[in-house]
């Protein structure tokens, strides 16, 4: 029989914080009869964020045609879902049941590359597209592509996304840790990209690639349009690919606008620095997760390389159907006139106007916490908060390693946050988890459950925090 | 900017044949004008099969739950249906948008283990049972879990479905050939498993499990019961782990029954050797290839070890919750008494009925053709042809090294379904893509297209045949 020793060590290695052990807790207890509020996840639907009507109209029709053909099919729907279901079927007459090309449906590919150049002004090309199951897919592709050997080594924020730290593990690729500058807004820095990539290449690492998220998660901050232009010159310099995990591109609340990686590229007339783009129906104002749907667009490829990337995508034959028509309908979305339009708006607008009420309730109800202190999120789902406790008696970081001391404070937030969630149902996820400076403490929370609720765990918060605090100072 | 010789030497080594240069040049040819017939992959809804209305009503009412409270939802679907729906809703109230715990929605893990029970007569235990997005992703898992080191090597059949051979190169194992015995039904020989070992052995690796794919792709045959014992005892002998791909289990077409791994293992009271074994809504009646569900089931596998798969997944947090859905359809179909069930087994006994008249047709229609033989298919979806040609003057294959006659082969059965396509429009898919035994040459078809269709083709075949084997024997 297989024992844990006949694992991969490479997958005994990996980890992925956000549906770690604490996640795993909180299932247990919720079995229990516990109610549990999960803050660990993006994931909007789990938290009564209601799904768009639109799209889901859309679906209804293009899983069970039968009804367009029925007399109750104009009452039940508006003009514009019939009329789209019917263009679609045509297109794609096998329908949600067939495997698709590898690359995904070609009709949706054009849509994409559309959007492309209408959210952006600039070309764009369908050939360059590639339909994958949600974005967390994408970027195992891009990886698995440029992974060449155990040295290769890829330039990951701190902190960062645990897909990045969990599948560069698992592929037995190097990560090379860069700082964002949290006194900054969570911005990239020049001087320490330099550094990080310096340190790496001393140590024998290949850097391969670097990846941004923006808007950051788990930072909730949006990068500046210069930052991303030093950023490709960087990579430029460097002979860096870029993967830009971009899938929160609509998820922006603050005056700060989202600059996208391919217009970046565009406009340096950049025509060498290798681009992964990806995008999501996760999040947005969609928030399909479930639906399993987004797209990779890739720039500066030559044919023989996408080749490979498709064929990659080909042994898995294709990303599930449903995933890529969410896709289509995100990216081409009713027009002023339809009979849809007004409503698609109405929700729209009041699912992203929520997002930005709940960032700042929770942002400034946190900050008001003693020993607690974060950016009010631009962008994104979440929060990445810092904060202080004391050391138990007897104790000084100061006198650690480094090693023993990221070993002491990952078993403090990882502590913390146990606690959190055994005490007051709360789940979210340690700092540890993505990754933070020496000397800190974060936990990083989403901001998606209703707004009644976010006060609550405010509240709730406070309480917990004040009270373990006091306790670890007598302990 | 990356060039092909920066890619993944592992992904530029895989090769995955039923979605290669033929199939990409049929897509060329066919954004042409021209009409292609694509019997290059199992792909139903592609070749017109219909899907079954109570599937699809299911995932109409889950898509679009808003439905349910109209008055016109009692006559547009049937009362079970309605009662399912509200029923799924209850269990899973976050719908077909949220992300599912990582192993997939609970209640259907349950409805998977009660179908293992039912079907086999056995316990199952819902703990051992994932969702994926279909069985490649399942595969997928299984193969990065168990391997360890690049002489890890796994034993597949020749002919094998090219997921294996891909997944292998890819992740840098060791693919160890067993061949099937083509003269005895395609069943697996112990002596030829015993040879293929010791000589894998002897060159250094180490096998980790064997694949079986019962019913067989691209065979089209069924392992006898005795068989599958046989092929446990093996790996029990030799501490392999066994990957049962039992994803045709509903396409049993000739007298011969389905026999899962699981139950053999009951059976044997063999509690050492570990299984995954692999299901899918693609394939059986269903045929719903563009939902990617299926599911993966483990036995004989240690807590710690489950929870290592559970993480893999979790890295790309789940599979799709549709495909989920659907998956959760297949195993709990309509009852009798339900409002259902008459049309369902209507709908699912001529789908069936079909594929069973095309695999005679198909197999008895090529086996008149001169030069061309084939076991009539007992099971899948799938006829492997051999056929003969002569071979131009001057050219003995008798004399070649090994190596070269492979690749020698490789062309001439490459080349002829090349000619195929440009000549006819038939898309089938080269032998040497599957692997064959030294000296033959095959190709893989679907009996999947209509009846009337096949004949056509059968026509279209044998006239081809004639005038190429003509060609070859005066060039």
């Amino acid at each position: 029989m297989i024992k844990l020793h006949n694992v991969n060590p490479k997958l005994l290695e990996a980890h992925y914080a956000v549906r770690g052990k604490i996640v795993i807790r909180a299932q247990e207890l919720e079995a229990q009869g516990k109610k549990i509020i999960y803050c660990n996840i993006g994931n909007p639907q789990a938290l009564k964020q209601k799904p768009l009507t639109f799209v889901r109209q859309m679906l209804c029709l293009l899983e069970y045609p039968a009804l367009l053909g029925l007399p109750e099919a104009a009452e039940l729907f508006p003009a514009d879902v019939i009329a789209r279901a019917k263009m679609i079927l045509e297109k794609n007459p096998s329908g949600t049941g067939a495997y698709t090309q590898s690359a995904g449906i070609p009709f949706i590919r054009k849509a994409i590359a559309d959007f492309i150049r209408e959210r952006d002004g600039i070309p764009a090309n369908a050939d360059r597209i590639a339909l994958t199951g949600g974005a967390s897919r994408a970027v195992q592709s891009a990886l698995t592509m440029l992974t060449n050997s155990p040295n290769d080594g890829y330039m990951v924020p701190i902190p960062q996304y645990p897909l990045y730290s969990a599948t560069i593990a698992l592929y037995g690729a190097k990560q090379v840790n860069y700082y964002l500058d949290e006194e900054n807004n969570w911005q990239l820095n020049e001087r320490e990209l330099a550094k990080s990539i310096e340190a790496a290449k001393k140590n024998g690492v290949n850097p391969v690639a670097i990846v941004v998220i923006n808007p950051g998660n788990p930072t909730g901050a949006v990068l500046s349009g210069e930052n991303i232009e030093m950023i490709v010159r960087f990579a430029k310099k460097h002979a860096l690919s870029i993967l830009a995990d971009e899938v929160y591109q609509e998820n922006v609340y603050g005056g700060r606008q989202f600059h996208s990686f391919a217009k970046a590229l565009h406009e340096l007339g950049e025509k060498d620095v290798t681009l992964f783009s990806f995008h999501s129906v996760s999040k947005g104002f969609l928030g399909e997760c479930g639906h399993r749907g987004g797209y990779l667009e890739a720039r500066n490829m030559p044919d023989d390389v996408y080749a490979e990337l498709i064929k990659l995508q080909s042994i898995g034959l294709c990303s599930n159907v449903v995933g890529q028509l969410v896709t289509y309908l995100m990216v081409s979305s009713p027009k002023k006139g339809d009979a849809s339009y007004e409503f698609y708006v109405k929700e729209r607008d009041a699912i992203l106007r929520s997002l930005k009420e709940k960032a700042e309730l929770l942002g400034r109800g946190l900050n008001e916490i003693k020993g607690m202190s974060v950016d009010i999120p631009q962008g994104a789902m979440y929060a990445f908060v810092k904060f202080e406790l004391p050391h138990p008696k007897g104790v000084d970081p100061g006198k650690m390693t480094a090693q023993a001391r990221i070993k002491y404070e990952a078993a403090r937030d990882s502590e913390y946050c146990l606690r959190l969630l055994e005490e007051t149902g709360i789940c979210v996820v340690p700092g540890s988890g993505f990754g933070q400076k020496p000397g800190t403490l974060h936990f990083r929370t989403t901001f998606l459950p209703p707004k009644d609720e976010i006060k609550a765990l405010v509240e709730k918060m406070k309480k917990f925090h004040a009270a373990y605090a006091e306790k670890l100072k007598d302990s």
